[in-house]
């Protein structure tokens, strides 16, 4: 039979119709629909009584405004909204039993880092800069490097400079100026560049070394300032050899099965569509859980976008300090939107209503859904590395290009990127793996995306199945296989977030 | 004679000491001093009555607290400060009358641009971008291109992506949107890109074509979405077309000699030293001040740093429009440190003191020297395009990569950049001459510095000649040279300046 409704979870009392279907077809557990349903939209399953719960992804959306039969569409005008609770009035650990899908393996073929938490993925030399200034000089150096001595070192991957465009001309003591220079600092700790430090800096820049290197690795084998040489072919000559020693150290790396607990996995999701929420994301959240059942680490992020959500994503904290940590991250970005004279959308727009979005914790819940329903552990600040295993949710902003490099800063071994219309994304420092939500876009970027999530709404393949193949996936990139943007060598510049002001 | 001092203008009643001079010594003009003067500090030069006025850099920096006799040392406890004029008492068109020095030539060999009131110093393809997402396959595509297009194509001297981190997981309707928005408009405008214009975008970005493209230039033969290309060697081929068309056109042009007024110039200062305000910044100003003399456009900036001398521009400005915009410009950017927490530094650091610098207006006055003394006839917002020639306040942040693309945005040809402690910053998009205002530095750098300014301080040159060598730098590089970083190939990053929250 034609398969024409998808249920996010056991626990719903609706489906989400997968086209457009005409009043009077008979779907799935022999319901006849009461209503055309357009695409993307909500189906009841069950009889519920007026005032009775509508739950989808395992959450109240609403209460029934009118008693709902079977087959009925359920759309914002069915639906009495229920009170979303205040930051301080958040509940945690009342949704921390989940059952978690068992791991169909537990190893991966990693690079450990001795005294790290999580081993990497890749072997790469990172050269850091403290300013961009540095960068001109540097990107010359580094094409040379990858000419001349990379292939020297054959057991290690790649030489990648950590560009951006912070360092100087900005208020280094600003109130907010803590959140780019952790990052910076964050990332040089990264598990892919195997614990080797390059640090590259001008020498009149605001940001000093001191404030992104422990003081006991500031010296001459791991930081070079332009400024204390003789010009162009001395920089040069400073780099190679600084670079040479490094590059010896990281060829001595091998890897090695290591269990998934060394592992740790970013999840994000960018140019989102009505079915991003109901196919790709899930089954993004079937494989995180599967990867936490392992023992490893999974994050997922984007503040604004799960705002909505907040009450579903403090109920799986599981304890207090971590509550109050979200609440504090989450008042920390409205302020901030709101020092911007911006305006958090209290609705959905008619753009996501007609996409079958009746309310914004629905919404938000599409992009929660990538967390899948494992408890959260740990709540970390934009950048922080987390210091537990599991689930973390961590508070970046929710652009593509911005938060993939804060869960670089917070450890991750690689990245599950989740499209709807489809981007090329990817990191030189951490490959990323592209799921899509439509059968669609898989036909029409055939050569930039890896998994098809669509195959869930075409009625081939479960959330479940979806899942354990984007599980796969990763323990294989993880252990070295190159995802497609990684294999065509697209890489994407290292976006700082710097809420504090230039000067 | 060894010289032990430098006046900066014919009014002033100071000199500088370009070295520690001991009491005693016999200086220039007969004159012995009186105390020990450290380097870079005053030294009188005439006898100035108890209430008289100090000048430098032609204007009042305090007034004597006692009599000062010549050879008197005169530092921050010797003068009484004049009252900083608030922003909405500033006087316009008092100084406007400075005779300028005569260009040595008025033409140059550059690249016209039908419509446009500058013309190009390069011959550059331009690719620009309308979000970051696309900068992968972008780069990918145009290192193939560089291989195997450029060649075909001799006339053509670079094709160069404009990258950068706006575009998407921005609020882009936020009150200070405009600002990058604006920038990486008229980016797409500069003169060397030929009037010919390339845009790639993703296709879900908030940053649509409409926001950066004028409506008659929207279409398949200027922007190219990938959304809307199969995959990534579809978008590949989609790419090369469009390129190679533009290419073909731009191939066709050729250097032809053309009056200064078509060249526009910016200026900037970086990595400042006590000697930058004494030897290359007054140098840069003679430049200007020749360039400005020749008919055309000098731009200056940095709004942070000329905060403080601001009477000093507006008395230089030539209406009460131009006034008033200068006026909320500073305003904007006082309002804008103060929202991110940031006070405006009242008075000069203990560093600044101890390099001769005694009051907040004499540290401004020495990144304004490099505006040299011609009227301002026109202040624009950070990235506007002028409307007139002449010299032009462009209201930019001062942080060295953020007001380069700025003044790109404005139109700038090339730019000037002076330095003390020194930098290898250069742009794709437009060469940067390098002035240093120290010998040690152009000794310690010298294959990256174009021009020493530090002969001043040796006594080796005048103001008027290194200002005069700097004008023969500007007309050789405007007509094709490459000064030292170009030809070197160093490039920085384009780094946006946007105020505006990121979502
Ligand atoms: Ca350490
Ligand atoms: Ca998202
Ligand atoms: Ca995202
Ligand atoms: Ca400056
Ligand atoms: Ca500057």
């Amino acid at each position: 039979m034609e398969k024409h409704v998808v249920k996010m979870r056991d626990e719903d009392n609706v489906a989400i119709a997968l086209h457009d279907i005409a009043k009077g077809t008979r779907i799935e557990g022999g319901i006849t629909v009461n209503d055309n349903i357009p695409q993307a939209h909500k189906v009841a399953l069950v009889d519920v009584p007026k005032g009775g719960s509508i739950f989808r992804y395992g959450v109240v959306l609403g209460y029934a405004k009118e008693d709902i039969h079977p087959g009925d569409w359920i759309n914002e005008d069915s639906l009495i909204l229920p009170k979303s609770p205040e930051l301080h009035e958040l509940e945690y650990g009342t949704n921390v039993d989940a059952k978690l899908p068992e791991p169909t393996r537990t190893t991966f073929m990693g690079y450990d880092v001795p005294g790290s938490e999580y081993a990497g993925t890749r072997n790469i030399l990172g050269i850091h800069t403290t300013v961009q200034c540095v960068v001109g000089i540097l990107n010359v150096a580094v094409e040379q490097m990858k000419k001349e001595l990379l292939p020297k070192y054959p057991h290690v991957d790649d030489i990648v400079v950590i560009s951006h465009g912070y360092g100087c001309g900005v208020a280094i003591d600003a109130r907010e100026a803590y959140i780019p220079i952790r990052e910076i600092r964050n990332i040089t700790k990264n598990p892919n560049f195997g614990g080797q430090l390059m640090v590259v800096g001008l020498g009149c820049e605001k940001l000093t070394p001191d404030r992104i290197m422990d003081p006991e690795d500031i010296n001459d084998d791991n930081f070079l300032s332009f400024q204390d040489h003789h010009g162009f072919k001395a920089i040069m000559a400073a780099l190679f050899e600084m670079a040479e020693k490094k590059l010896k150290v990281l060829d001595q790396r091998r890897r090695t099965e290591l269990p998934l607990s060394k592992l740790s996995v970013g999840f994000q999701c960018g140019g989102s569509d009505a079915f991003s929420g109901v196919t790709a994301n899930p089954a993004a959240g079937y494989a995180s859980d599967m990867l936490v059942s392992a023992g490893g680490t999974t994050m997922f992020s984007e503040v604004t976008e799960v705002r909505d959500g907040v009450p579903f994503i403090a109920n799986r904290v599981l304890d207090k300090p971590n509550c109050d940590k979200l609440a504090k991250e989450m008042s920390w970005y409205d302020d901030y939107l709101k020092d911007g004279g911006v305006d958090r959308s209290a609705n959905p727009t008619p753009g996501n209503r007609a996409g079958g979005l009746s309310t914004i914790v629905e919404k938000s819940m599409g992009s929660i859904a990538k967390s899948g329903t494992a408890p959260i552990s740990q709540v970390v600040s934009a950048g922080e590395i987390p210091t537990k295993h599991g689930l973390i949710f961590d508070a970046t902003p929710a652009g593509d290009f911005t938060c993939g490099p804060m869960q670089l800063a917070s450890g991750m071994g690689l990245e599950v990127f989740v499209t709807g219309r489809g981007t090329p994304y990817n990191l030189e420092a951490a490959p990323v793996i592209k799921v899509c939500s439509r059968t669609d876009l898989k036909e029409m970027w055939q050569d930039l995306i890896d998994i098809n999530a669509g195959t869930i709404a075409t009625g081939e393949k479960t959330i479940a199945e979806v899942g354990r193949e984007i599980f796969e996936k990763i323990v294989a990139v993880a252990s070295g296989e190159k995802p497609v943007a990684e294999d065509l060598g697209l890489f994407n510049d290292i976006v700082i977030f710097n809420p504090a002001p230039m000067t």
